[in-house]
């Protein structure tokens, strides 16, 4: 294989003549071998359209001369675009705050650039790595401002598949609203309630969790280009800070804007955190609603049996016909990862120091896992359990009238501890608790129909107390 | 001791005559001997007026007669000034669901009323704490009910102080804001920055960490009172359900409403992960914060040395003269506790199952015990480390000076490459940059001055790329 | 109230005449109002008799003399008996590492020896909290010293309590052992096995979490006492160092040593750590055990109904004859919390610096509680849920008459392919499996019996395969 | 693309005709596109070197014919070597608790079987992946006894490395004996110390974490194997159960035992969770050793600067000549890492339910996750940071020399007060505390010379307390 020679300031290595990296990211891949994984993708993509505005900024105001400037732009959408997807090899978990994967970006678009302008690879005297492509910048700037652009890109996708979710849960909702069920507390029989209602809730709190993923989201727009090492914008000049913005913004077609305090923007963490935690909260409501659909669709003859999943497939490798809730499970898989993220997360935050974060490629990294495993999660989640879940309806029928929950609504006529007694002398009897009211001319069969009507007892306002007014 | 004797459907229990608490309260007592410590006082003044409320409401519609209903409203408001304190006894972390605390509150208010009704204890035939102080009424809707309140009062006290700790912070910035200091990454020398900015950034952080926890304490005034078992407000008359909620909001002067869905609110516990992991968040903030300090508080000999904290303890038994950060050190650890909390409540709140978070206890103890810690380390934080705090200007301008951060500023005139080797020649001669480029004509004596001025190094728009521009 | 004066170097305090704390307790009080609990009584009791050892030792060594020692002795006997308990008024959560826990024990003991040796409380001149009390002493060896016994102490008491578990397990394997449940895998139906296997298997691993406490608490007796400031023994006579440890561990009759390196005992937090994730593990293991058992308790009606629970309090303020799994849902609550404490440690672990760590107090704080909880939570499980409880044979059997997933053992006979298209056929007929297989002439009725039998196909070596090798 | 049809009782599937692979891998990779990432690779290649065990077993004991089964065999013996790695394409995080990947291995392993018999891929009449492949397992038993496999071997590369790096700790330790510094508790100055003595405890620490870790992964040998589905062995011929773990023994070289309570084995996952704490105990070691270095490192010019560390690359895309501690940073990164992935790990293993843990891919994924990067991180640690690393000893002795901390050595002297009214006056007057005590006449020359003398103040025994005895 051919090689040319680079030099930095530390000494020399070699660097194999087809490649558009350098020796930079030959020192980090040497260094950094942690992992097996590169950088996302979408990380990549935002730091080649964070080099982009820079170099047109240093064009505009006039420090940058146009035939450098625009090889490199030219270099940064193509790069974009995914062009030298094979030339981004750092890893994922890096050191230095990210400096490896800038200069690997900053290499890859000077040798790109000199061959749009007909040089060698390695000329970096036409256009260097640090002068050119970097310039105006820092590692501290240019990264993180990838960072918030591939983390709110991502949240977007993200968004719309909650969208969706929130959809289909509402679409279940309605559909199963006339499906009366026994509610249960303590996983102990309660009172009746509609199995619509209960993905009614699933379908509101799903809601919320968009608006708070939204909100996270939002904050990420606030960026600190322009900030350059410690956010003093040393060597970056005033119009420069302007104008990268402004042209990140046009170029993505977002409301980006900069941070009216930079050195703020640079050493603190709290945008990555809170969507973060944004994530977890979501997480936790998922693993809990998909606890609650894998309850309902246990069995298929020992379990709940109110539910049933679409088969997806053969669900053991030995017991014949079993079939099982993969696409549940899986939701529940992704939001430990998501919640053990968050707290990869939170620990190298907690860990920034002074000027900056230097734990930031952990950050982004489980920050845009989470992202993606959450999308592509919920997508199969939609496709594949939601869409085509049906309710038992005679299951759930049979368990509300076997059930002594509804009896709760003879409270209001016949107090609490009547009511309780009532209820174990059922349970130790066997009979139905209308017989036992009849026998002891309780109440009148009338009133027990009027009174212990499920369906009624599960809107409120419907059934209850207003029977008492009534009396 | 005298005893009276109690029932309920389990059986029998002597309690103490003198005691207001009753039978469910003794078996919660017995069941649950885990912490040791008994449930937040603010949680008992809250469901206190909660009680109150119901009672109210009960009365206004006209299923809870006035002789008693006005009584238990008495009783109330009695136990919301911590009247019974000591009459509540079951501890913070019991099974469930809050049963114990609710049943606890409604034997008090019950044994309370009968003494302002002129009865005696246990005479629950004309007071009943089913029957009439819980009337209308679940353990499921109260007690979510009371901990949100409880939660937003602990969050609006610790929101002021927040507020204080904000303001101390930029009083900090303005007094530091001409205090220059080598700006750091990596804990590497970087470029200048002025201390005050760095106050400025941690005011800003602080700043958004408010607007974080108002937001999550907001959704607290959700309530769902009127929901009863499961959120169908079963045995609660409709008017109840509006009038509970108007009237609790009337007693507590607060903008509390019924939730839209009371289903939903029944059984998530979003308004509780998401208020944890907005302390969650400052707490990252606030140990970053404290950890900056404690660095730049370092020596007093062999450290940074840039600031000086008060004294506030002698720091060592065996060191004379030795003080510690003691205060900062506090901060650490809330914010450690704060982000355990966390964890519990998130594992708490994914452990809820159907219609109800059965693990309601062990939320509330969390999130009530970070809201007062962090409100008490934070007022002590204000008043004993930071309004006192000094910089040592000296040795921040001693640091700058003797530094070669600042040549970065020499990036847009000589190049990065030229720059670098001029480091190292001076970091291996242990002469000056300014020398060796003077020597080597680089550039002028006036050039130099004009470019490495430390303060005009530290504002964006002042030093740096501007000179390139003139040249 | 009459007081007297106190001075440190940093000035001087009104103390109350009465007190036995002096000027540094004072001001821990005002620095550190955090959490309002004061630290944990086996902690006060640890360090006492750490005071107690440390004062003979110097006695023996003869740097102290015996009047003043005698008296230190007997004032710390006092105090490791509770007789001060009132003094000890430091907050759980305190800055410094834990000097003003040592400080008030230093300071309570001084006074109390004064008392003893005729003088007035404050004349430290005759016995000095920190020249006689404290000698060869520094925070950061005897804290932690008193840290890791209270720990051990709190271990062993725990261990007892899950010694007694695993044996109530194993118990209930036992008299579990012949009912036959489907065992279940995913929620869903798998093969048959045995109530008694299920139990059993929560026996052993509780077993292995005995071991696993049981090791990380026999590191807690190797102490750093002797080590002072930063582990290099400074101001402590060697003879010292030795006799410390060995009156300490005769004092308390344990196998406690000192650290073969005491800069590495002083620094270093993985004995906490360690017993923290012990603690954890366990906390997993009895959630997921409390979960099955709430799982399987679940009903009365419309549940698995497979055992049934002590019933221990009424479950609902509304709900007649509402009966909740109140203990395992507390066992869930304090695993919970184990969890949440474990991060707490293991940040405050991780915030350890140079020679000390001294995040201490909250480490201890989280440690401590979690071996009291657990302890306490373990008790009333053993004693309220485990050791009434009672299988529903009835539905056991019947679960595994109705299901297909014994099916199973068909295959070796009849392949899986074959087996998963019979159980499709049962699925949707409604017809028995061994129907269809007679009609088929698949298998004859003896065959069918013998295949089909559910006990033999819940012990390995019975049943299955074993068909095969005799066709 | 050619096709070949295969079906499984949900319905049929067209699979290319090249693909080892079969329908129920095309069916996971449609269930579960989550993390883009497969199943880690020694996972793969345990779970073949099982399938070689079953395989043998099941010929020995008769029910597998020698045709087939020497097909699987050597089909399994290619797969371990790595043959197939491009057709094992599920995802990392999957649900079902491993079916897919195990479907994904049987089927492999059957079409590679059929190719080596002579027949067309999808004949699975002659070698099915379920009937032959997978004859007397189940995905619940194979499954984890590959996950234990797979991490036990990574396990023994990790503590090869923490091995090596416990050396260099060592070394250092030795190297930098006589290395003076000041020690330092709460990063304010303490008393002398030697950076030996540092780097020894952080050496005996990690000997500690290889002893977790080894007696945590000692733990894994003991394997389910033989347990099928729920751990009652159904399906599996006894001399099966014995056979196929003393096989897998044999094949591996390692002391594989099957464990004494299949029912437990299978559903527990202790093993999995013990192995991560200790993990994420040694990452709170490592991240706080990587603090105190990176501490030590800060500079060059307004840090500590005791030790330096080699220059691994440009530590800036703008500061000219700027290194960073890059190495030390990945460590902190690792071990972030490795706390969330145990945190993931312990949610996983804590939603358990009955006869199996569901959870088991996100539990393997992470679990070897971590046993990955920090083989990695320790290993680029050791060689590109450690072994060159150097310590400025002119800087340390200078901190030693200017500050107070000797002076505890005075303290059995003239007691803690007097030392502690000396250290005030010589931080106000700026002179030292031996021209103080000459002056006023506490000590003599060569008494403060005796005592002050910092290297004997390092060791135990050799200063201090003794002084006083000869007095």
């Amino acid at each position: 294989m051919a090689y040319r020679i680079e030099r930095d300031f530390l000494g020399e290595r070699m660097v194999p003549s087809e490649a558009y990296y350098g020796i930079q990211t030959i020192r980090a891949t040497e260094n950094f071998p942690i992992t097996g994984v590169p950088v996302h993708r979408e990380l990549i993509v935002a730091l080649a359209e964070v080099k982009k505005a820079a170099a047109t900024a240093n064009m505009e105001i006039g420090i940058l001369r146009h035939a450098v400037g625009s090889a490199v732009v030219q270099a940064a959408e193509e790069a974009a675009q995914g062009k030298f997807a094979d030339q981004f090899v750092v890893d994922a978990i890096q050191g230095g705050a990210g400096t490896s994967i800038n200069m690997n970006m900053n290499e890859v678009l000077a040798n790109r650039a000199l061959e749009l302008m007909g040089k060698q690879k390695g000329e970096y005297f036409y256009c260097s790595p640090n002068n050119h492509v970097n310039m105006s910048q820092s590692t501290n700037d240019t990264v993180p401002t990838a960072i918030r652009i591939a983390a709110y890109r991502l949240s977007m996708r993200l968004l719309e598949t909650v969208r969706l979710l929130q959809e289909g849960l509402q679409e279940k909702a309605d559909q199963f609203d006339r499906v009366i069920k026994m509610g249960r507390t303590h996983l102990q029989d309660a009172v009746p309630i509609r199995l619509g209602q209960e993905f009614g809730a699933y379908a509101r709190v799903i809601g919320r969790d968009r608006e708070r993923i939204q909100r996270a989201a939002d904050a990420l727009l606030t960026v600190n280009i322009g900030a350059t090492a410690v956010g003093t914008g040393l060597n970056a000049d005033p119009r420069y800070i302007v104008r990268a913005a402004e042209l990140l913004a046009q170029q993505l077609q977002l409301p980006i804007k900069s941070a009216p305090d930079l050195v703020d923007a640079t050493q603190n963490t709290d945008a990555y955190t809170t969507l973060s935690a944004s994530l977890k909260i979501m997480s936790v409501n998922l693993s809990k609603m998909a606890n609650d659909i894998r309850l309902m669709a246990s069995g298929p003859r020992t379990g709940f049996g109110e539910i049933r999943l679409p088969a997806r497939q053969p669900g053991s490798s030995i017991m014949p016909g079993k079939v099982n809730p993969v696409i549940p499970e899986v939701i529940n898989q992704v939001a430990f990862q998501v919640i053990g993220n968050d707290l990869a997360i939170s620990m190298a935050a907690e860990a920034g120091q002074f000027e900056l974060n230097v734990m930031g490629p952990v950050i982004a990294n489980n920050l845009l896992q989470s992202l993606t495993i959450l999308h592509n999660g919920l997508d199969v989640f939609g496709r594949f359990a939601l869409d085509e879940m049906e309710a038992n309806e005679d299951v759930c029928r049979e368990h509300v009238n076997k059930s002594f929950g509804i009896l709760t609504a003879l409270n209001p006529h016949l107090g609490y501890e009547t009511a309780s007694r009532l209820v174990k002398e059922a349970l130790h009897s066997g009979r139905t608790i209308q017989a036992i009211c009849l026998e002891q001319q309780l109440l009148t069969k009338d009133e027990l129909d009027d009174i212990l009507n499920p369906y009624e007892m599960t809107s409120p306002g419907i059934s209850g107390a207003h029977h008492l007014q009534k009396g």
